[in-house]
């Protein structure tokens, strides 16, 4: 099946879920759902849960918590009532003791009784707010997967979760810094402000055209590279704790929920 | 020991943990060391601590995480470093199967290798906000503690955590009330903006002087009783819940943090 990208701009999140959940749909859902929440995915045994949940809670730049399900029921209760974790993704990753096994469109197989899943907060709704106010976000327009690094930046520990904060970049006109700070501090849940901004050496990205994830840009000349955290950050933290199974989304191909990214908005 | 509540507003927190563990402080901490974080404290074995955690996410305005400890480790790392939660609050209250069983000024007999502590945003920020601002604060101007009610506000259940809201009350002047919304909503780890304003029976407060806990006060001609979830909420919830044991802080006795209030305020 083949889907226009413009078209799936307007498409409701639970029109678009059937078509995951047949895995007729398996790309990545940039810009896709305008105005809808997006969530990176966590799964993990429950008894990681509790010190992921701390993780996330000393890290909410890169993992802000948006939901978390009940010990071993796959369904959403908050971000989308009839969602279900185990179809419902377009692609998923599969990690046994930090080693990716598989990239299945559909986790039913793995499901265990102990799973405990975690919505993560991503970047759309920062994206989202930064276009709707005319601000220029080249992998927008586009439609892409933006630049994704792995920063030298450490995460605060919890348990045997550590690791390095992975960062995504947007270029961005020196003399719009100032309006693009205060639109992303309005989502918090969406990564809120900055990580970063100015010299990539200084978080430990030596060579901006090497992503690690996503595709490279150019920083034009009356641009500055800008840094956020990044939801793909739990997948580098799930490697080095090296669990028994964790699973998280496919990099760019996240959970669309029927939660508006206005209703996550801090202060109108 | 005798303290002058007035030369307390200036003492640091630093200055002042001292003497709460030596049990010459065993007093309410409202209104103490101005300008910075307050935290509300809870308690429990490691097999409650995810649920419970889980319920904090999913109801922030009355449980705002602040820092959750390691597993065995009564030692705080970011809201104060060498703070102990054994002996580092005024007072506690220890629960066994949902009864409060004993009001001690030191929990070491207490713990145990596989407590958890959970230290929440308490409305103190939300005060000092207030008050700093030219907002008037009845109970702030008195330094006690507000009037405590039990609502009829369902908390969003997580594993056997289920109860109703706890609320304090502030009356507000009709014509701030606007500005008092904005100035809160500031301070989401510290309960942000109000729960309901208005009809106190709306909420399920049949008697505005029968108060749960706290102090009662009047509500004038151009006032409007405005309410905020309380940190009081988890200790109602875990007397629902029944952990064999929990420990809690003593109501108005809260952990003083060497954070400042103005490091948790969003969007200055």
């Amino acid at each position: 099946m083949k889907f226009d990208r413009q078209e799936l701009k307007k498409i409701k999140p639970e029109q678009l879920r059937p078509y995951i959940r047949r895995q007729e749909f398996k790309d990545h859902t940039v810009g896709i759902a305008e105005g809808y929440t997006q969530a990176n995915l966590v799964i993990l045994p429950q008894r990681y849960a509790l010190d992921f949940m701390v993780f996330c809670q000393r890290n909410p730049k890169p993992c802000p918590v948006l939901e978390v399900t009940e010990i071993g029921v796959s369904k959403l209760k908050y971000l989308a009532q009839e969602a279900d974790l185990k179809t419902d993704l377009p692609q998923y990753r599969v990690f046994k003791n930090g080693e990716c096994v598989d990239e299945p469109y559909d986790i039913s197989r793995y499901w265990r009784d102990d799973f405990v899943g975690f919505l993560l907060g991503c970047s759309a709704s920062l994206d989202h707010a930064l276009v709707s106010s005319n601000i220029r976000v080249k992998h927008m327009e586009k439609m892409v997967v933006p630049s994704v690094y792995i920063t030298n930046i450490q995460c605060a520990p919890a348990g045997p979760f550590k690791g390095r904060l992975v960062a995504t970049l947007r270029p961005i006109k020196k003399n719009e810094l100032n309006r693009v700070i205060q639109l992303c501090s309005r989502y918090p849940l969406s990564h809120g402000s900055p990580v970063h901004f100015g010299n990539p050496k200084e978080i430990g990205i030596d060579d901006i055209k090497k992503v690690n994830w996503g595709n490279p840009c150019e920083i034009e000349a009356d641009e500055i590279p800008v840094f956020w955290a990044c939801g793909v950050t739990p997948q580098v933290i799930c490697l080095n704790a090296k669990p028994e199974i964790a699973i998280t989304h496919y990099p760019g191909k996240l959970f669309v929920a029927d939660q508006l990214m206005a209703e996550t908005a801090l202060i109108a």
